[in-house]
């Protein structure tokens, strides 16, 4: 902060390598908005915002896939109901997908980016083309630097004894690879990690959504903190469709439950104010 | 609120026709998740989510080409001037994009949804096949029913002379249009909204993106609240793109204006507390 | 916007009357905060924040009572319930607040705000010191004027048959009038407004929460939009406590429904996606 | 998650201590909302609200001295920044309060949260009436396990050499301790704390807001979540005052920086697409 550089004027304050205008000309990283119109897909346009350069059409199309694969997991989760509630009491639109999406924090929204660093990390340790056997110790070494009971990110599902997403994606990655779009690594480590969790619990933990879109990602070298900006983009989806679902319903104020059951309460049974308050 | 009808169950209160699941399974609007993945395209996924069908191809395309069109206008918005601010404050990414799309309000998002709420009002007006004469005159009924000075959503640009993304988006859905996708009803109201503007102010004010866009939603048939969520679907790529660059600055607190500069204060002079508080 | 005056400077953009500083000086509204800190309560520093400058003691009373009223109604609250759900999802304790602060919209939060614009317009139609017949008259000229179903902001509960807070925030503005700190107009319109419904309803429909406080912040002058302010401080307690509570759940991603319930599905049935798809 | 326990009820699921309701009933922590309004202050409900039971009258005191001092800092800060933004984008005046308090992350709001729990953690190896010296070796310790280079929470700020908020807020702590209302114990760290700094970096780094509410915050036994969400409360005041004083100017889409403005443009140049994009 305190070096003998002349203090920044407003405008280089607020630069941007992303865009850049004049009046009646917008450019996108270099490209003429007007040319990005009509030729290049939301999922390239996505693509070429947050990475800078166009993505092949391979990796558009894996890209587009796990965009697809995320848009929606039903109102159980606590975004989607948010996103139903919100519209409820008297808010824009924007504000209701507002809601649903400050709810995806590092708990209900992170599991992808923390799975795409775990694949990165496994990944820092191999040389350029690794045996199975090297990517299966990789994945051992990494394991074990984890707490003996932590989590792994992108492995196990609540409900879903097998995520139907995660398969297809990864069939999707292994086609990619195999036509030499992506190095197909991290669908292997992940694979070994697969297999790394049933030797240890006795029991497969499959790969679930977040899981599989941290594959891609990583084949596409997104980094973390941009897949989750990407699960972000793909669950607004489905944030947009329930909120105006429930738009139509006319309910007001929409709360958790209906309105005839009422919440358990645990707190000191009734009591005065004491004397002097 | 006072019927008859049972108290509902909570499934009933949270019930959707968007998401069925089962474990193992997740159909959106009927159709399998793992068939969806690969087969469609994320505008397409986005029309089905919203809409309740997949759109033909003329149709997804022209989707895709208005949401291609409105993700960045740069940080002097103040939704990408928040989501660049909101990263340097130690918040999550996805809270940066919320605090992004929570300003995309009536002012700020809203010109799309009001410019289709407008040509839909003027196309209720209009029969079958309208010529051209029948056209301008529903949009001479209409802008005479507005206030005088009141301010027609989707016309005219602060900063561009000629938006470019508006003539662009228009020869597209000439083009649909010309094929038969779409009716090119909208652009024809939106051109003849042009002209009574140009005739009424004495020099034109050219359509910009929220009439663009409006016209391809309107010919696609959105509603006009799903018109504004397309808007934030799409201006959430700027969100994400800018939250990223600027998490990469390593800038802490960033406010709108340098450190060196301060506010100007235009409030009472130094006072002292009066006795007594 | 096209004026002959030169363009702002970045400091003019930024300008306000209510803070001023300099290194190791800050002052509110005129005042050094290190004298305001200790010397006034939370309640008046609202009021100088808002107002700009500081209530007498029986204003800085009725506008306590008024933020004591409303802080909690309870999980079923959209707001709240919000709360709890986003402090499971591994956002921070503020994004959990601004979830359910986002939400107390027209409809969850505007009611005191269109309570208070009612008061107004009714009082504006007063003279100096009005009989209680001509605030009678007032009252049902304003009515006659609101179609015939519409809703009367400020009155009624799905839930309490008298709102337990009403009476006891009428009281202290009662006493406060007798005491010449507040006209008591307010006070008199809100309950002709009572009576006028009552008489054409049948049936009492007593005045709430919002109305209560829609009539405290009317006697003290608080414009409409403050009162919706004044009613998201009130609340943002609420917020907080109920976050704080869930926080020490370890409950994660709290969707509305417990994890063994799931939603009603009312859409298509399975169905597979048409060729070419 | 998986236990024998039968599954909850949505009653069960939605259960508090905080309120508990029946029709014309609201209870708070057990007392009836009816005897607290008007009879306890703002900060005092606060506390109940968030603590269980209410607080002495010193306690209450002091809470609202903190509650006090931390309104407001300016429009140069991204949450004030956001809501003076916000308002302008045609969204509620709650949406703009959330989107302030939206920022107040780790890095905006977290400090004073740090601190509280930085001081609890020296506390945490003193013994029931410790010496001066004895503080400041627990310091020291605390201080050699901190990474050399890294930020200490709650001391120095970038503007104000001394921060005129934090003197007044100790000066109000130590008469509390000389009363014995509160222990003083963690005024003592605070202090020792300042010292250890200074001779460590060989200057005065001073105590600054945060550190200083952080002191009263543990003075009173605020958990540390707590004592961002009591931060929050009280900025979200200024919040509330500047969206306001926004509102009156009639600004639209208010940006970072003046319109005739633009940001500095660092990408690539202008270039075309590829052939087959």
């Amino acid at each position: 902060m305190s070096t003998n550089q002349p203090p920044k004027t407003p405008e280089e304050w607020w630069s941007t390598s992303i865009i850049d205008m004049k009046p009646g000309s917008i450019r996108i990283r270099g490209y003429a908005i007007e040319e990005l119109i009509g030729r290049v897909g939301f999922a390239e346009m996505i693509y070429l915002m947050t990475r800078g350069e166009l993505p092949d059409p391979a990796a558009a199309k894996l890209l587009e896939a796990a965009l697809v694969a995320a848009v929606d997991h039903g109102p159980q989760a606590p975004s989607i109901a948010a996103a139903r509630m919100a519209v409820t009491c008297g808010v824009g639109i924007n504000n209701a997908m507002a809601s649903a999406i400050n709810m995806l924090g590092d708990v209900h929204g992170g599991a992808g980016e923390q799975c795409v660093a775990l694949l990165n990390s496994i990944a820092s340790h191999l040389g350029g083309d690794p045996t199975e056997r090297q990517i299966a110790e990789a994945v051992e070494t990494q394991l074990r630097a984890l707490a003996e009971e932590s989590h792994v990110p992108g492995f196990g599902h609540r409900f879903h004894p097998i995520d139907p997403r995660a398969p297809r994606l990864l069939a999707l990655v292994d086609a990619a690879a195999a036509g030499g779009a992506v190095s197909g690594r991290f669908a292997a480590i992940g694979r070994a990690l697969e297999d790394a969790l049933a030797s240890r619990k006795g029991r497969r933990i499959p790969m679930n959504i977040d899981g599989a879109t941290a594959v891609v990602y990583a084949e596409l070298g997104f980094a973390p903190p941009l897949c989750r900006g990407l699960f972000v983009l793909s669950r607004s989806v489905g944030a947009l469709a329930h909120a105006f679902e429930e738009m139509q319903s006319g309910e007001r104020n929409k709360g958790p439950i209906p309105r005839h059951l009422l919440w358990r309460y645990t707190g000191p049974p009734a009591r005065a104010l004491p004397d002097g308050a």
